[in-house]
């Protein structure tokens, strides 16, 4: 149970859902917010950036958003889940791009702090390809999931009730995106 | 210097402030979000708001954020800036209300983590009058924060040139508000 009541069946609305629908005034600006980080117009492909935010998630042991975005990124990578897996297990020993091993890298560094983030892990993304906006994005990217991750757990709410409701809600963020 | 081009006069738009120009995309919901968040209707108050967000922004040593909020805050807190500086060293200490206290210590549990966030803390807070509606804003204030002070110090912006800049930009935070 949550720590309010978000005056709905939290079993239907697990995570950040029921917390959207509970204040509409502050989901707005955050599901589009969500949806123009990892969904927006970008050179790094959706499944790339949902890898940023499920990265994020685990690192921050928040089980839902760590869960939902595994499927998010899953349903977006032509290798699936078992990338997804080995990514979170370690990303630089996954099979990734180096420009997306260095990126990863800026995510964990933000994930600790801000100010973690060096001359040295910009100038290797750098090195690798990545853009003055790709290193934007996953900077924020990597903070809105540590703000996403906290408000999901500081309210103490539920998580899915089968790894499938993750899956099926891919379908949905793949199909329709993240506007609410 | 930040990490990216930023593609104007850092020195003229210091911390968050640059970033905002740089990606209007991502800038709108940022705004609109820590507008509701800080200056929506709520029976906290907006003085009451900005200690919450100053309050994070000092346990995450991101010194553009501390010292915008704190100028936000003192502005709009009767008391001013000495109440401010005696939240930010010690919540429990200072003059603030009972209730204000138990919210900043939700609040410090966000910082560290979602899962600090206890039962015994929300019920701390509501055994002082606190609200459900108060509690989700206290923590989504400071997950914000937490999402905020990474994106500032993760791309390395400068801050401002003085303390006086943070009491002018206070001054148009509470004549105009966040909208970018």
């Amino acid at each position: 149970m949550a720590h309010i009541d978000l005056g709905l069946d939290e079993t239907e609305f697990p995570g950040i859902i029921g917390l959207l629908k509970y204040r509409p005034e502050t989901a707005k600006p955050l599901s589009e917010l969500t949806g123009m980080l990892l969904r927006g117009a970008n050179t790094l492909r959706p499944g790339e950036r949902e890898l940023i935010a499920a990265h994020v998630s685990g690192l921050n042991d928040c089980e839902f958003c760590r869960d939902a975005h595994s499927a998010f990124a899953a349903a977006q990578l032509e290798e699936g889940m078992p990338l997804v897996l080995s990514v979170r297990a370690s990303p630089q020993l996954s099979a990734i791009s180096p420009k997306l091993k260095a990126l990863l890298a800026i995510a964990g560094a933000v994930r600790e702090s801000g100010r973690s983030v060096t001359t040295e892990l910009v100038e290797a993304a750098r090195a690798e390809g990545a853009t003055d906006l790709e290193i934007h994005d996953t900077v924020l990217i990597a903070a809105a999931f540590c703000m996403v991750n906290r408000y999901v757990d500081g309210l103490g709410t539920l998580v899915a009730s089968s790894q499938e409701a993750y899956a099926q809600a891919a379908q949905r963020v793949v199909k329709t995106g993240y506007v609410n």
